[in-house]
């Protein structure tokens, strides 16, 4: 059920949470109309190789081939190099499966060759016959960092994977944002798009590192067509990871009110959940309520229809 | 079953088929007194990793993970790292298993921080529990490069993998062998060593790039020690592999006298297979004629016990 639309959408998106929507999107949109633009900031080097979470999640999703148990790696997946690097005495704490190793293979490859990330992706997602685009926010560096209580500053995937996003947070920041500069093929895509949709991602570790990148907000703001966010809460809580304990910790508002705080000046409409109806809503900010929880395919193709007719009408 | 000897000895190996003599000279050289010299000829860059094909294949073996099937590569080993490559369209043509590829991604991440070939296979072997000595014969590079009759000059793994060493060999040689420098780690071995064993393997393949790096031959003929080799060879046939074939195409004799011809001036005993026994000796060069094909366990311990017995009277 593609719609049949004219309408540029691009969805910004982070990990798992992002994904289901992403997938859902990429089923009611024509390929040559969407769009994501996927975080860079958790990306890490391991064992030599270059590995970017965010970008793979969103990758494997699109090509039908993510691991439906998880939402991350691929699905079938073996455990070998792993624990083959286990026996040699290493510290074996971020859960490499042996098909995702190709891919880190294969960018690392890529990159030393001085191919840029954006191009690699590109030719990851063609190899995989995934015909919509999936693009880097920048081809620069940037390192989500977490500054907790317990252990100091942590790297993105110290925190989160190592430790289990456990540790309290009291400060995120995003090292080297500021010199980042967003790709031409970002800001091509921000310019023309109709609709840009902030997928149900964590807000300060998956759509903020987007966002701080020099050039994204002013982007979304110069144009014409509406943005829209997905809440990735349902009644005060995220459904799965650290959104609500982090943002809790961070003295952010997770009501549908404090989200487009949080977003000010970019939104021009709120998807909430309906056990969030009864919330208050924030001026001037149309709103959708329907069910965001999405769990089987049909859930997430449900909701991207439902925000992209929902969008149409608030186009019109 | 370990001799009880002060006699140092050092074996100079290739792949599969010096890694079973390897094995069995493990199994009665007490640790501190064995050191394998390893070829580095064959090693090659696959997707940016690097591969030491004929020192991983004594490493494993060392360290009892080699797969019993095939001689080479890790036992019980999966292939879902090169699926997913030929999922995106690369071409497979070298089986890399998942445990194995734990190898290449810490080598080269070691290799990429400055650490040498020699400091490298030292961490690896350690990291497994081997107490013996593996060294690379040198740390510089050297690529062993066939030119055939059918497809003009190949690498080494060009030919002996994609093409099942099927084409015909017109000359072999080794590129950059007269610029490679012999570790210090190498020269020390082989000037401390009471016994020097060439092990049954390809003599133009896996020995040869040992001893052309500059230094080898003289601090093998300058030492008091014996110097033996174990013929690869039984009923004039090669066990396994192009030895016989390619030896045949480069127009060398492969009986006995052949083979003490070839490693002239270096030898003071050869190992033959009792079904070459009648084969003409060679002049002033001692034999050992003995049960030389190893299938077993047993077989690779009780071929390298009679080299050792026999060595040992040589000395005497």
């Amino acid at each position: 059920m593609v719609l049949d639309t004219q309408q540029n959408v691009v969805a910004l998106a982070g990990g798992v949470g992002g994904a289901k929507l992403v997938y859902g999107l990429s089923q009611v949109v024509p390929p040559e109309r969407f769009t994501v633009i996927g975080n860079v900031a958790d990306d890490f080097d391991l064992y030599g190789l270059h590995i970017s979470p965010d970008l793979d999640t969103v990758m494997y999703t699109l090509a039908g081939v993510a691991n439906p148990a998880t939402g991350w790696g691929v699905a079938d997946d073996t455990w070998n190099m792993l624990d083959m690097l286990d026996r040699y005495g290493e510290d074996v704490w971020f859960r490499l499966g042996d098909r995702d190793v190709a891919t880190h293979v294969l960018r690392t490859m890529w990159l030393n060759e001085g191919h840029t990330l954006t191009e690699i992706t590109a030719r990851l997602l063609e190899r995989l016959g995934v015909r919509c685009q999936l693009l880097p926010v920048t081809d620069d560096p940037v390192h989500t960092l977490i500054d907790t209580l317990e252990h100091g500053t942590l790297g993105f995937q110290d925190y989160f994977v190592r430790h289990r996003w456990q540790p309290t947070v009291r400060r995120v920041w995003y090292r080297y944002a500021e010199q980042a500069c967003m790709t031409d093929a970002v800001a091509g895509a921000l310019s023309d798009a109709d609709v840009i949709i902030f997928c149900p991602s964590n807000p300060v570790l998956s759509i903020d590192p987007l966002l701080v990148v020099p050039g994204v907000r002013e982007a979304i703001t110069a144009r014409q067509g509406v943005c829209v966010a997905v809440s990735p809460f349902i009644g005060g809580k995220a459904v799965k990871g650290p959104a609500a304990k982090l943002m809790g910790e961070l003295g952010l508002d997770i009501s549908p009110c404090g989200l487009c705080q949080y977003y000010a000046g970019l939104l021009d409409g709120l998807v909430i959940d309906t056990s969030d109806q009864d919330q208050p809503p924030a001026e001037g900010i149309p709103r959708l309520v329907t069910q965001t929880l999405m769990q089987s395919s049909e859930d997430k193709i449900r909701l991207a229809g439902d925000v992209i007719d929902w969008v149409g009408r608030l186009v019109a």
